[in-house]
């Protein structure tokens, strides 16, 4: 059983700490609405945003901006290039809402984060996307103060984790990632030797899923996966 | 005369360690093209462009994909929303070719940095702009390994340089910072009491233009003007 007052635990912030995914869902079901108006199949449009999304990651990286410019280019390419430019200013316009929308505290984050905060090394809070857009909705989300730091990074890879390990000079079996992304919060920090939280939201952005295959037995046994962040303290006590 | 290792010397990266405005005018000249092509006068689109890109800046930040996203929105309100699908697209496709534009150092980069490498306390790059675009450009510029700690940030601020300063724990009066803009690079620094060296480059956003009357006389006094970045050693040495 692990001291808490040994471990540096870092949160990831989209859709473990405050609700994001389903934001971002609302939207393009807004989205596929005006493109079926517009005469393209329902089916269609989600394969196709993803596809559009996917290969624009490289250079786009995560966040709104990155997702409604996707938006527009598939928008486009699905209409055989027939979209009105009263539509390409409504999914400008729409998704430019989504930067103004108040991040939402997921239930128990706060208690979890009062109990942990003065029992464990420090409390990190980690998360990817726009950089101005990630820095709103952590000042708007009301919990700075429970976090020793804050990083926003462009990609949560292994590479990522280690330069944060190093930074703080500690030892990865001193570093606790509880996050919702296996693909981002979990299987990375496993394989740099940290400790991995899972804590699924109900939704999962596509781009995000990993299939239990690609997970291996070996990383499988490397985390634990709750139901809640209300379960974290004592999973972190179990550790 | 102060002692180079005492200082703390600070570079902006956008202009003035690599050229990057002159990425955005011609993309912009070409945009105007497109859009007279379409019946619009050449007179209205650069202050159309400029005051969208304005209105915008709170919620999209500085970088490409929020320029991007400017120009959709300009250029259809500019053409009475008569914008073709096909110029959207080329637009998203134009806009998008510069986040793939390796950055170019200017002049005499390369050698002020490895001259005061080794002569003062450290050198940092503070950035700002898209977090994954600035990334790539300060890994494509070749520069970092000449610095001690590369900052990408959403605003150039005095709060910004205050929380910098205060986390290296050092003395503003020991901190320098050496950029392009006035506005970012100059204003705020010499705010918080530190020291600034202004080296113009020979394009400025309009965004980050200050009239001259806004600089004040106590500001003007309290930093210097280079016409080039080969200056930088001896103007340190004079500070």
């Amino acid at each position: 059983m692990v001291d808490l007052a040994s471990l540096t635990v870092a949160l990831d912030g989209d859709d473990t700490l405050w609700h994001n995914e389903a934001i971002f869902q609302k939207t393009q079901r807004w989205y596929e609405d005006l493109l079926t108006d517009h005469g393209v199949s329902r089916d269609l449009i989600h394969d196709a945003l993803i596809a559009t999304e996917r290969r624009n990651l490289s250079l786009y990286g995560y966040g709104i901006k990155g997702f409604t410019l996707s938006c527009l280019e598939t928008a486009v390419a699905l209409t055989d290039q027939s979209l009105p430019a009263e539509s390409v200013l409504a999914i400008i316009d729409r998704c430019r809402a989504m930067l103004e929308e108040s991040p939402t505290p997921i239930d128990g984050v706060v208690e979890a984060l009062t109990f942990l905060g003065p029992r464990v090394d420090q409390l990190l809070l980690i998360t990817k996307g726009d950089l101005l857009d990630q820095e709103r909705k952590v000042a708007g989300s009301g919990l700075t103060d429970h976090f020793a730091d804050v990083h926003i990074v462009s990609e949560k890879d292994p590479a990522t984790y280690r330069n944060l390990v190093s930074r703080y000079r500690i030892d990865p079996s001193r570093f606790v990632m509880v996050g919702n992304s296996i693909r981002s919060d979990v299987l990375p920090v496993v394989e740099i030797g940290g400790h991995a939280v899972h804590i699924p939201y109900h939704i999962t952005w596509e781009i995000e899923t990993v299939a239990p295959s690609d997970i291996g037995s070996d990383a499988s046994a490397a985390f634990v996966t709750l139901d809640s962040i209300a379960e974290l303290p004592g999973a972190l006590n179990r550790l």
